[in-house]
């Protein structure tokens, strides 16, 4: 596969510190062409979880061969493994411990790397920092056209981190909210796909908290200013948003991650 | 024009999703080699107006034929139009939802072009994220050098959103603060021009509140720490700030956005 | 020195406003085809000491002939002197206020130069930003190979910023909180070499506030969940952290800066 030359970085490590900093000075030493991207520093600490969902999320809209670094490692410098990944033209580099779980199981033999060949690092590797010294190094070889298969050894066990699915019960659809946006719009687990037989049906509610609401709009401003709503949003999951508002104060302490979404038909 | 290869991006998308991700996976995807410079993503939810004005006081420190990508919309997926805008050698691209208008009145005759062409838009438009699908592949076009008014109709009716201009009341200059800063500076609406008169003045009082300030300082530390102080800041706004310390906080309830700044003299 | 082409930028800014945008337009306007690195901009608002600690600590990880710019600048338009800075290969770019003591101290005869030569600058100078007008186009123009030299006169006074060395007090090593990052650590101005004969000693403790920590451990997880460890940093810094929690909740009050850490060892 042809790199990109582009890398892409998500991470927990916030804005304030020089640490992304440091990552970014030891990709352009290895590749002074590379074009960094930050997704964002701002996942939750140690929430690899949130971290997967942002980098399943935002890989396809970049061009195919370019590189996403992910780093939510509060594992960093134990057991577990440094990877690489190869799954749908793209490269991820980062911890082995399910922050690449949503890409992975896209693939039915996916190509897992451990990254073991120590040429494609830095020389000194502190044992809190990989980002810097494994990670970093590793993506801007990438990115340079090295072989992954160069870099380590091939995997068929790379940790799996289990997902909550949304599941059926009889003929309702009952799912979670699995992230909250800038706009305090509330983002579940229930995809376009597994909408597809409500979204013909006659009648439709969907039910969180003490709230029920009828129908699944299509823009926000579909519903007055201020009242609450449901629609597919721009990552094809269904979300609970309020026009003009933010659905966390409007739905207050049922919005907590993990609150359940009820979807029912009338057929 | 000859674009620059610039890109610019003033949101209200924050920093912990992958919005502003997708929007540059985007722009790189149609033109690999854009260079794309954040402005701000902390523009508060929807607020048009500071849109507006972040994008009025920045673009200019830009090469000609950058392209400045603007969102801010609320309503998105409605009826408000995608719009391009050639003004002053720069493009703008966004809602035509007032959020250029600040740019598009420094012109009798403003370029503003109803983007209507899908072939410069993403395959599948979502109802709710045209930053992505419509506005990003637009700029990345503008900046590879294609001709905006390929890309749909000239329109002479763009939204107009009013700002507040200082009134004068007899001799005295009546204008308001229009924006908080990072360092709790207050920003009026109050320009270097309008205060032209003023400045020569042989008394001048500056009232905020119960505070009166009775010159206009060069800078920060003209005055003892703790101070407050009022100058001409470096967007040639007159701007209320204290020294080495947050006019936020020396104010406390009276300096919300709107909150009138009035300047006397005495010739 | 042959420039990388690369201008990495440390400020108190925020990133709310436009005032980091308009540096990054000065300098592409000057050098369309610099590489442009945000460290950070979220040095608390005119803390000097804390920007120059982000800045030593950084700038190492980045290609020989980078260009450094520093803004914490609360003495803008006084009397301190715009200066550029030759150590170690990089270029450092800033106001004379002592943020790049830890970078000039490394040297016995470090090259600093007081900017003066108005060419290399914008036109007008705003007195209260010369983060944009004078500091981004000199670093422009340092990333295009300008000599530094022919910028200005070489001084051999720049401003000291004192900082605080952990003191030896009979066998033990007394140091201090310098800094707290993101994820809660607590940085310590103590660094692997003062520690040098601690680290073999038989017995060791680490004292802050009412805990005593018996070890310096290597990673995060050497410890159960939550509680305390000491180890040496990322950056060589020895700090006290608390696995997958936060130190500052883990020591509430006693965790501000300037608390001391004291190293004490039984040989």
């Amino acid at each position: 596969m042809k790199p990109s030359g582009i890398i892409t970085l998500t991470t927990d490590f916030g804005e304030c510190d020089h640490y992304v900093a440091m990552m970014k000075g030891v990709i352009l030493s290895v590749n002074p062409d590379a074009t960094i991207i930050d997704v964002t520093h701002q996942i939750p600490s140690h929430s690899i979880k949130e971290g997967s969902l942002i980098i399943k999320a935002s890989y396809t809209y970049f061009p195919s061969g370019t590189v996403h670094v992910g780093v939510v490692d509060p594992g960093v410098g134990g057991t577990r493994r440094p990877i690489a990944i190869l799954v749908d033209n793209h490269f991820f580099v980062g911890p082995d411990n399910g922050l690449f779980s949503p890409i992975i199981e896209t693939q039915r033999h996916p190509d897992v790397i451990h990254l073991k060949e120590k040429k494609y690092w830095m020389h000194n590797i502190s044992p809190t920092f990989h980002g810097r010294d494994i990670f970093a190094p590793a993506a801007a070889h990438l990115s340079l056209g090295v072989n992954p298969f160069s870099m380590g050894e091939k995997i068929d066990n790379p940790t799996h981190l289990a997902s909550p699915l949304p599941q059926k019960n009889n003929s309702d659809l009952v799912g979670e909210i699995i992230r909250v946006d800038h706009f305090g719009n509330l983002i579940t687990n229930i995809t376009e796909e597994h909408l597809g037989p409500f979204l013909t049906a006659k009648e439709l509610t969907i039910r969180i908290g003490r709230v029920t609401l009828k129908k699944i709009s299509t823009t926000y401003n579909d519903v007055p200013e201020g009242q609450p709503l449901a629609l597919i949003g721009s990552s094809h999951l269904l979300e609970i948003a309020v026009n003009m508002g933010r659905a966390t104060d409007y739905f207050s302490q049922d919005t907590v991650i993990g609150t359940k979404v009820e979807v029912s038909s009338l057929v």
